[in-house]
């Protein structure tokens, strides 16, 4: 993939779904909002939406695949894990748009642009927060107790692919999040099944896990899933299937929690392939590929497992 | 400006700025964070990056222009206010774009994609969240009680150029915002500027602000600023300052709060004046361009207003 210019027709954004919700009973106070001006009366009761999701939508002036492609962040992040990557290269929406592919990448609801609303008036519990510590161990960037501050000797895995000088300038980009609301994402992703039409979906993490089980239910616009090492997979396989290919980075060995996510994951993988289906695996290290973290777009290497993925969509054509 | 492609050299995005803080003295819960997966431990002490701004830069194959334009959104919004219109029409960005400028879009610290931080372990204060009800008065769009839900008569100004029925679209992009983190915003502002370089900044409310003050401090990079009905603007005139557009829409009479407003801002532009600044003003309903919101970019005429602002960048060079 050369880094040639991309010939945009047109660049939208969306905001789909959500549900009308009203805040009551909450007092009205006198607050100086403009900073040169007077206090004005600030009244929060009223109605608002909640759950909406944000999309933004490049198509070219002459693509080169019928589909376009969806991308779905994992928990905790936005759709600004597509964009670049913390070292400051360009991230797969480039990619993808070079490879001739219309591109949408979506804000899940409650994250980044899709907004986030009132608690506990309308979420009933609190979000939560992912810490730079856990971000560092749970992504696989390295060991448990191996952050340390910039300018601190921090311990990495051996051969990490993740660009660990850029870690903090990556944890800029952690959003809150907010637990038991996967129905409020599904909700808001087939709106944006109905918007895109037939579309193939990369999803990363929750993303991934959201794309394989929207693919199960509704299988009628979904060409075909990548899964960036998902969590939250179906249990089950029923039914008409697109092709899925599965995608693991390394360093499993020593998390616990991972490895029981994988295990989810794997079977379910292997119960698609029980069932004849096409559920294909890139496992990197496997395939010669080592020390990729759970952010194989952001990682060093991510153009090559760009390159990948692209080459795996256009065998399907 | 004719609905031609945009031939695109680069598209990334930055965070930056924002400063480390530490959360402690959170228990540490079992929560289940993946749907098909046991609970796991919930440890939210830690490091975090609190007060970044995000940033999408549009780099053009062939820009017109030797700077580019950043554009920064009003309070209790997004960047995605520049990308399209909420009747689906595109935003200010691509019209940029299609007029020679490379843009940069930011969302301010706290908003959109930039994230926000855990309260009260850093925010010390509570989110404000605006209503529909607020916001139909506040931006102008009809009288105080003139909202109403979907499907309901609703009550808009007169030749009202905002797309009203599109408003309940349009509230999905709201977001929360906390007061009193002016300072917070100006200094990630300030590396954007770093970043950016020479460039011009089109700012709107709450970034239109932002953008006569930091034009006030550092001169330098900014070129020239277009204020679209700026809140909190500067109070005295200083030193060297560089070419300045206000614009200002339809439908004051009626809105005390718009008033006082509007009287601090255009005392800071007779301030100009009196100093022999160059201080323009494009007063829309004066030049014979009826009934915008507060949100011109987004009313039906914004193609038209989009045009004479490049004009008046145009005249500049």
């Amino acid at each position: 993939m050369p880094d040639a210019p991309i010939l945009l027709k047109t660049l939208r954004s969306h905001f789909l779904g959500g549900r009308d919700v009203v805040a009551s009973g909450l007092p009205v106070v006198e607050k100086k909002v403009v900073g040169n001006a007077s206090a004005r009366a600030l009244d929060m009761n009223g109605s608002y939406s909640a759950g909406q999701l944000y999309v933004q939508e490049y198509r070219l002036a002459q693509p080169r695949h019928p589909c376009p492609v969806l991308l779905w962040h994992g928990g905790g992040m936005t759709g600004a894990q597509w964009e670049s990557t913390p070292d400051g290269r360009q991230g797969w929406l480039w990619r993808l748009l070079q490879s001739g592919y219309d591109v949408f990448v979506a804000d899940a609801p409650e994250r980044g642009r899709a907004s986030w609303a009132m608690t506990p008036q309308v979420y009933e519990t609190a979000p939560i927060f992912r810490s730079k510590e856990e971000a560092w161990q749970l992504f696989r960037i390295g060991p448990a107790g191996g952050y340390a501050p910039a300018g601190q000797p921090r311990r990495a895995h051996p051969g990490q692919q993740f660009p660990e000088d850029a870690f903090d300038t990556f944890a800029k980009q952690f959003v809150p999040r907010w637990l038991n609301h996967d129905a409020m994402a599904l909700d808001a992703y087939r709106l944006l099944l109905d918007l895109a039409g037939p579309c193939i979906v990369i999803g990363h993490s929750q993303g991934g896990g959201y794309a394989t089980q929207l693919a199960r239910e509704c299988p009628g616009p979904i060409r075909a899933v990548v899964a960036v090492e998902p969590t939250g997979t179906p249990a089950t396989v029923d039914g008409p299937l697109p092709p899925q290919l599965l995608v693991w980075g390394d360093h499993f060995a020593a998390h616990d929690t991972w490895q029981r996510y994988r295990a989810q994951t794997d079977a379910y993988w292997h119960a698609l392939h029980r069932a004849g289906k096409r559920a294909d695996v890139l496992d990197l290290p496997a395939a010669g590929i080592a020390g990729n973290s759970h952010f194989c777009m952001l990682d060093r290497n991510s153009d090559r497992i760009a390159e990948l993925i692209v080459d795996w969509l256009n065998g399907l054509d």
